[in-house]
C-alpha cells in the first residue's frame, strides 16, 4: 500500500495550493471540466460500454447496471451539474465570528477548506464529478475511490478534471482517484491519517460497517433512512394521504423516502382503508391493530420495523398518541427525516422537539430533506451523525475553521 | 462489558430528559451542585486522601499527585467553575439559520444538545465538575470514564451532582462514571455505538492513540500542541522577547505553550544571543545554523522538531524566509497554535493564509489559544482535529444542530 501513501502525499500537496486558489479559479475549474467532459463524450462512453460489458459477464442485477449506465442525456446531467456547482458562493473566506477582547487582541474564526476529501462510493459515475466538483469548489482536493466496475469511466473522468485543473495552472492531484480497486486497498484508504481529512462514503449499510470497522481518518456517515410518518389524530387526512403516497412512491429507492407510517388510533379506521386504497401498487406490513383496518396486508415483524426497505414497501402501525409514536420513532429511527401530520400545535411542537432526527418535517413529506430543496444548491450527501455536519451536507460541511488572532505584543499574565 | 451498557442506556434515557429541560434548570444544577459540594468538602478530601495514599504506594511521580490533590482552596475553585458556567449563556435552541422557500416551506436550523457527552480523562478530579457542568449546561448527559487513581474522589463528586440533578427532578444518570475502570472496560466504553453521541479524550498520546485503535462511537481530538513562533526579519525584537518567554515559560506544562522557535536568518546574530539571555532556565537545543549564535544549546535531532516537550526546553532553528519557515511548521505542528513575530503586513498575511493550524497568530503569545482567553467562557477541551470543532470547544462545540421544517401540505414534484 506504499503506492497509495505516495499518491496521498501528491494529493495532500495539492489541496494545499488548491486552498490558496481564488473562488474564481476555482469555479473556472469545474467550467473548464464541464467543456471537456461533453468534448470527450464519445470517449467516456466508450470507457463506460467496456465497464457495462464486464458487469454484463459478471451477472450484475438490473439496478446496479441501471447506476453504472451513462448515456449522452446523462452526462449532459453530469456537465450542468458542475456549471451550477460552479456559481455557488464561495464558502472559503467567510467570517463567521470574531471580536476583539478586553486585552485588543483582534480575534476571528475563518472558514477554510478540510484539505483532503477522501470519497468511497460505489458504481454511479456521476459522483466522481459530482463529489469532485463540490470539493474543488470548496477548496478542497477530491481523493477518490471509486467502485471496481465503473473504473474505466472513472478513470476519463477524472483525467478530463485533472486536465482542467492542469490548464488552469493548478495540480493534477487536486483529484485523483485510487488505482487499486481491491478490498484491501480500501481499508487502507481509510487508514491514510495525515492525508485525509475528512472521509465520506456514498454506499450502503456494508460500506459503512467496513468504515466502522477499518476507518482511522475523521468521517462523516452518509447513513441510512429509516424514516416515518405519523398521522395524528387531528390531521388533515387528505393532506396525509397526498404526503404518504409522495413520500412512499414519488421515488421510493432514496434514503428521504418513508419506510414506516405510524397511525393514530382514533383516526385508523377512516386513515387506513384509505391510504391501502391510495397505495394500490405498494406491499403493505402492518402490527395486528394495523391488519383489523387493512384488506390485503400482512403482520410486520420486528424487522420489518427496523428495515430500510428502498421499495414500494411499506410497514404501518396504530399508537396510542404522539407520545407512542414518538416511543416507536425513538427505537427504529436511523436518525434521518420524521415527519408529523397534524393540525394541532401542541402535538407538532411535542414532536418537533422530541424526535431526535437530522430533520423533523410538519406537514410535508419526508422527501424534501436533501441539499436542492432545503436551499444548500448541492449535496455531498446527508449525515445522519451529529458531529460536524447533520442532514444535507453542502459546501460548507466541506469546510473547517481557523482562529485567526492579530495583536501588538500581548503576553498572558 | 454487560454492566456498560446497562448504565449507558440509563444515561441515554436521562440524556433525552436533560435535552428537554429549560436552560434556567440545567443551571441551576450547577448552583445547586456547587453548594453541595462545597458542604461536602470534608468528605470529597477524605476520599482524596485515599487516593493519594494509594498512589503514594504505587510510586506516583509527583507531577501526577500533583494533579490529584484536592486542597479545600482547589474545591472552592471546582465550585466557582460550576457556578461560572451556570452564568454562561444557553447554547440550546438558538437559531442558526433558516428561510421560507419558494414552495412555502419553513426551514430553520436549530441548535440541540448532542446527547451523551463521554469523557476519557485523567487523574485531574476537577475535570469531574469541570467536563459535567459544561455538559450540563448544554443540555447533555455527561458520562464519564476517569482514572483509577482518583476513583474514589470522583464517586464522591458524581454523587454531589447526581443529587443536584435529583434535587431538581431530573434524573441521577445525567451524569454517571463508570465503575470498571479496567483498560478492557475503557476499550468496551469507546465501542458504545447508540450510547455515546461524542466522546472527547483529555490526556496524553497513548490516550488518542487507543482512541485512534478501539473507538467506533464519534470523537473530537483533544490533541498534542506542537506550537511554534516565527521570528520575521521585520520584527520587533523587544516584542519577540517578551512572546518567546511568555510563550514558553509562563506556564511550560500546557498544550498552547511554544516548543520550537524559528528565527530569520536576517536576525539570528542579534535575536539568538538576546534570547539564550532572557532564557536562562529554559534548555535550549538548535539546529547548525542556530548553534553558531549560541552558546549554551545542543545540536538539536529530528526528534526534537517533532516533540511536544511540555517542560522548560525549547528547539531553535534559523530559517532563510517566512516560506522556509510555513514549510518547516507544515512538516512538524500538531496543528494546534502558530505564531508569527512580524512588522511586515505581507508575511504576516501569507503565515494567516499558508499556516494550515487551529489557530495563527500575529505578534501575540500562543498562550492565548484557550477557551477563556478567545472568549468562550470556558473549554472542554482544544480540538486539533478539522471536523465538527477546531481550537478550543466552548459549550456550542456540545451541541448539534436539528433541521425543522414547517409546511401546510407540501409534496415533492
Amino acid at each position: 500500500m506504499e503506492e497509495l501513501r505516495q499518491q496521498g502525499s501528491l494529493v495532500k500537496a495539492a489541496s494545499r495550493q488548491l486552498a490558496q486558489a481564488s473562488g474564481a479559479l476555482r469555479s473556472e475549474v469545474l467550467e473548464v471540466s464541464a467543456q471537456m467532459l461533453l468534448k470527450r463524450s464519445q470517449e467516456v462512453l466508450s470507457a463506460n460500454g467496456a465497464d457495462i460489458a464486464e458487469a454484463n459477464v459478471n451477472e450484475s442485477t438490473p439496478a446496479a447496471l441501471d447506476r453504472l449506465t451513462l448515456t449522452p442525456a446523462r452526462i449532459q446531467a453530469m456537465a450542468e451539474g458542475l456549471l451550477a456547482v460552479a456559481k455557488l458562493p464561495d464558502p472559503v473566506g467567510e467570517v463567521v465570528g470574531g471580536s476583539i477582547r478586553p486585552n485588543g487582541l483582534a480575534v476571528s474564526q475563518v472558514r477554510v477548506p478540510l484539505g483532503v476529501v477522501g470519497i468511497i462510493y460505489e458504481n454511479r459515475p456521476n459522483v466522481t464529478t459530482d463529489a469532485a466538483g463540490l470539493c474543488l469548489r470548496s477548496g478542497n482536493a477530491a481523493y477518490l475511490r471509486g467502485s471496481a466496475s465503473a473504473q474505466r469511466t472513472n478513470l476519463v473522468l477524472v483525467d478530463i478534471l485533472q486536465n482542467a485543473l492542469e490548464e488552469l495552472g493548478l495540480p493534477r492531484h487536486g483529484v485523483a482517484i485510487v488505482a487499486d480497486t481491491s478490498h484491501e486497498a480500501a481499508a487502507a484508504f481509510m487508514k491514510l491519517n495525515g492525508i485525509i481529512d475528512c472521509l465520506i462514503p456514498r454506499g450502503g449499510p456494508s460500506l459503512i460497517a467496513s468504515m466502522r470497522e477499518h476507518a482511522s481518518v475523521p468521517y462523516v456517515i452518509d447513513g441510512d433512512g429509516n424514516c416515518h410518518i405519523y398521522v395524528d389524530a387531528s390531521a388533515n387526512l387528505d393532506m396525509a394521504e397526498a404526503i404518504v403516497v409522495n413520500a412512499k412512491t414519488q421515488r421510493p429507492g432514496v434514503c428521504n423516502a418513508v419506510e414506516t407510517v405510524l397511525v393514530h388510533q382514533a383516526v385508523a379506521t377512516t386513515f387506513l382503508p384509505q391510504i391501502e386504497k391510495a397505495l394500490k401498487n405498494v406491499i403493505l406490513v402492518g402490527d395486528a391493530r394495523a391488519l383489523s383496518h387493512l384488506s390485503g396486508a400482512t403482520l410486520a415483524t420486528e424487522e420489518d420495523f427496523a428495515t430500510e426497505f428502498l421499495s414500494l414497501k411499506l410497514a404501518i402501525g396504530v399508537v396510542r398518541d404522539v407520545n407512542a409514536a414518538i416511543e416507536h420513532i425513538t427505537r427504529y429511527s436511523s436518525g434521518h427525516s420524521e415527519a408529523i401530520i397534524t393540525e394541532n400545535l401542541a402535538s407538532a411542537q411535542q414532536f418537533v422537539a422530541k424526535v431526535d432526527a437530522a430533520a423533523v418535517l410538519v406537514n410535508a413529506s419526508t422527501r424534501f430533506i436533501d441539499g436542492s430543496e432545503l436551499g444548500l444548491g448541492a449535496e455531498i450527501g446527508i449525515s445522519t451523525q451529529k458531529l460536524h455536519a447533520r442532514g444535507p451536507m453542502g459546501l460548507e460541511a466541506l469546510t473547517s475553521q481557523k482562529w485567526v488572532v492579530y495583536g501588538n505584543g500581548q503576553v498572558r499574565g
